[in-house]
């Protein structure tokens, strides 16, 4: 059986483009004991993913040049020598971008569609939700009647943020780049107020009309000059979970900015950088309480589905350019 | 009775001067009820100081124009209205800056000259102790075989911690600004390494060098690109026990540098913003702890005293140029 694979062509310098990324056709081997052929069905492409494509120490290991982008997907079991796994299993894991694979049974978790469509243990039902849950639960720990401040609220992970902090009481507060991402977050995710901070001239002075008592817990999906803003909102023993940086991702020097530990000492905040690793023996928890709002419909979850494996990295690289609302998906 | 006070003559910008104090002669007022008339012994020069000389928010409300500069002090009771204190007492606390002051009681307490010096209440049995104390046991919370980095090292707190982080088996490195201070730090204080940031031209690579396993807990005084150095090297879920932003105090323009949210993220960086009043509720904890220490000879303590209650903005300003080694304190 043969099947197309994404290498990674070569390490970007700045932003990514088609050239980071190189089609090959491979043959797909039968599964040894132990191993399953699985076929995708939903990928994700997820901001961390350009960390990886580099070669500087950080959590997860780069990927090799000439060797497959490594992903989250949601994927049909094929074939299998796994025992507990059978053809037609619905699974999802980290695997190579292909459009048929064989693996370890052991790098893959059989999902259960009758929770939800199975794209959603990509987005709300996967990394991003636990993400959310668990930056937001132990780091921002939110009280009832604290503001809750969300950068790239309309992203997958904001999305989630933005609802559970509602949940706890709070008053919740989103940035996004468009307008219609703001419409959103009011009207569909139930911030109570959101920011375009494209068209907002005073992004700090925007923050603090839209938090009137001041931020207590910031969220921080970007870094950059949202987060200069943000800090210079925050209460006395506010938190900020910090969990992605994405307006960084792409710099090619060590950009530069405002100092902020001076801010962060007179207010006395935590921050918290954290990835959803660092939570793995959570994960039951974080998944009972995502499962259970959305089976309820208090978790409502949205997705921008690219149709095609062959468009897995042209979908991935519109991250950077924000045209997600909710969970960037491919469907292939 | 008259006597000297110290008041804020005007709101400094940038490095405070001379001419930002100003020396009046005040009658002192018999106590009333509950009120003790006192006489300085000693005075404490804290660099926290200047951020009370500026109007910004923060953690402590700013010294008023035309009125008192307030500061640790320890005093003999001259004259007591209030129970449980008698003349000839020694108190510490936080009063005005005067020879002599007539105060409520409820703003001092009483010392126990049996455990220490008097002056040492000041310091390493005051509030630098305690800074130094709750910092890195309750942020840095340090580990037998880590590395604890420490900035602002031969200073009042600096030299606690090193020598607390020491106690808890760690391997301990701090950095200070002259070849004198270094030496002490290494031979008196116990440090496994110290550098002299003022010579070294590459303060990452030194502190690599020094902390061949990384650097787990970051005890910061100062802030800078001393700080940006220490980031450089900090390990997976590491601590930043935001302490002192000395190199800062005097910025009259936002101090740029490069944005560190990026590391602290890839790299699970808890890093938390304190005040030792934070701890309120902890004290006697900190205090027992470091009296144990103190009267055992494990915890050594130095200070810098200047002479003379007139020497008292003029010790102040030292502090910005690093004069002090340990304590900075003004005998009367």
């Amino acid at each position: 059986m043969s099947a197309k694979q994404i290498v990674l062509a070569a390490r970007p310098k700045g932003l990514p483009d088609a050239s980071t990324f190189r089609f090959e056709n491979v043959e797909v081997k039968s599964p040894a004991e132990g191993e399953v052929r699985i076929k995708g069905l939903y990928y994700s492409v997820d901001p961390y993913m350009r960390g990886r494509m580099s070669d500087a120490k950080s959590y997860a290991a780069p990927f090799e040049v000439d060797q497959p982008i490594v992903g989250g997907i949601v994927a049909e079991v094929l074939e299998s020598k796994a025992p507990g796994i059978a053809v037609g299993d619905l699974v999802t894991g980290r695997v190579p971008w292909a459009t048929e694979v064989t693996v370890p049974a052991t790098e893959l978790s059989r999902i259960d569609p009758s929770i939800a469509p199975p794209s959603h243990f990509l987005g709300i039902l996967g990394m991003p939700g636990l993400t959310a849950y668990f930056g937001l639960m132990d780091i921002g720990k939110p009280k009832a009647g604290e503001t809750v401040l969300v950068s790239g609220a309309a992203g997958a992970v904001g999305t989630v943020v933005g609802q559970l902090a509602k949940q706890a009481g709070c008053r919740v507060v989103g940035i996004a780049g468009s307008d219609e991402k703001t419409e959103l977050l009011k009207h569909e995710f139930g911030f109570d107020e959101a920011i375009n901070y494209k068209t907002t001239p005073d992004i700090t002075a925007a923050i603090a009309a839209a938090c009137p008592d001041g931020v207590d817990v910031y969220f921080d999906n970007v870094g950059g000059e949202i987060s200069d803003a943000a800090i210079m909102n925050l209460n006395f023993h506010s938190r900020i979970a910090l969990c992605g940086q994405i307006a960084h991702y792409n710099a090619t020097e060590v950009p530069m900015g405002p100092r902020l530990f001076p801010r962060l000492l007179t207010r006395k905040v935590l921050l918290k950088g954290f990835i959803v690793s660092d939570y793995i023996d959570r994960v039951q928890e974080g998944f009972a309480a995502l499962a259970k709002g959305v089976k309820e419909g208090k978790l409502k979850y949205r997705e921008t589905v690219v149709e095609g494996f062959d468009k897995l990295p042209e979908a991935f690289l519109s991250l950077f350019s924000g045209e997600n609302k909710g969970k960037m998906i491919v469907k292939a």
